[in-house]
């Protein structure tokens, strides 16, 4: 039902804007999100020739390794180093010089403001590393990086369990709506009743970081394969007008600004 | 008036907080957001030695190249780079194995979807990067990001001016109160009356990226010369019992969340 609300909220939204303007502002926004393809060349070293040679892995022992360095070194890097760990042994270079654990930083949404699940960013820096920006010609990365913000916005968190858990407890499941850390930890606390520095939420958090690193790693892999689809249907300047996540009255409730748009 | 409105919130909602839980779950936060120091090693490469050698660069000629590279890799790469692009020709490695332009997906608050605003984002990978995370020892970098999210959601931006701007419109400034990409797009975009697509507040937001580049390199030549000094008093999870921005009521009114909190 919550989630049924939240679907007829966005519609609504959506047909406003489009109310409000006529049609959406599609070409315009596409202009700086789509553009300058032909003016874009690589200025770094040698790391900055996409895509990084890629062997395929398995899903669940990334997520394993996920889980153990959410201990150590917390969501962000604990998704980029379950992948690229692997990738130093099976590949070695460009994997071995990238400083991973630099992206500490990424926890709690940022050094703990909150923002964008650590998970999720170190989700996207993986991709972006490996099949490149979408101004050096690969879209993948880009898309990848889309498809896990919805796929994590929409999944049961946390959903991976690992073989042997720091905490036996069972834990809820919740649902963010949302890929920021403040609104997918928030949910959860409510319904499980756990505070921010119990064990309980610290494992979810490990939890998390597995399951995207899990996801991540099947979408990489059916890259690796040629079989990659992109999943994600959320195109938040196209439809919005501003850069934006795909539920704007969850926030804003029914005060939900109104962005300037292009004229026709 | 609005800023002291803000204010006001704030402190009513700490307080508030405080009053419910007797005292604030500070111990129990920090145990996450401080520990696991003598845990914590380095897996990587030859890159994560920190902290990378650094030698002081000028602000505005900072700034300018941000500018500039606003309009070839966006936001959040343009920050980095204006800095590495730099440090290549003075120090080298490990600068030139450095992606940077894997880094365009933090364009738009992360490929369009409104969270953190890439220039902070840069910014913080720029400092944990160079300094390197706090498990490895030096907090610094971790500090310097929460300065730059504070310094940043109270600056009235655009502040840096290019010496030959690509738009010549004299653009207003405005004040984010937040650190995300579309909270200071959209208010920028509310007082100016332009559009996403606008050459206005494309060159806006090259400017913001500019500005950032700016201070975060006052911040690093401070901390190079030793006379670096931790600016950021927000302390979301200590003072909130959860990952957060200062200001809970902008997005949420009246009906802020409550955590669970920490037993006493």
């Amino acid at each position: 039902m919550e989630n049924q609300d939240k679907t007829c909220h966005n519609l609504t939204r959506r047909q406003m804007m489009i109310g409000a303007t006529g049609v959406l502002a599609a070409g315009t926004a596409l202009t700086q999100f789509g553009g300058l393809l032909k003016s874009a060349h690589a200025v770094g070293g040698p790391t900055e020739k996409w895509p990084w040679s890629y062997e395929k892995l398995d899903p669940a022992k990334t997520a394993e390794i996920a889980y153990e360095e959410w201990y150590r070194v917390f969501c962000g890097a604990a998704v980029i180093n379950s992948v690229f760990s692997q990738l130093r042994a099976k590949v070695g270079e460009p994997y071995t010089s990238f400083p991973v654990d630099s992206f500490v930083f990424l926890e709690g949404g940022m050094v703990g403001w909150g923002m964008t699940c650590g998970s999720n960013a170190g989700a996207a820096i993986v991709a972006n590393l490996i099949i490149g920006p979408r101004i050096a010609g690969g879209t993948e990365g880009h898309q990848i990086s889309e498809d896990i913000f919805q796929w994590y916005s929409e999944a049961s968190m946390p959903i991976f369990v690992p073989k042997t858990p720091k905490v036996t407890t069972k834990l809820v499941r919740t649902t963010a709506e949302s890929p920021l850390c403040h609104v997918s930890v928030g949910k959860w606390m409510k319904a499980s009743g756990y505070p921010i520095g119990s064990a309980e939420r610290k494992d979810r958090c490990a939890r998390v970081a597995a399951s995207v690193a899990f996801h991540l790693v099947e979408l990489l892999n059916d890259w690796k394969d040629g079989k990659y689809k992109h999943a994600a249907t959320h195109k938040p300047v196209k439809e919005y007008g501003i850069t934006a996540q795909m539920n704007c009255m969850e926030c804003h409730g029914n005060d939900v600004p109104t962005p300037p748009m292009a004229k026709k």
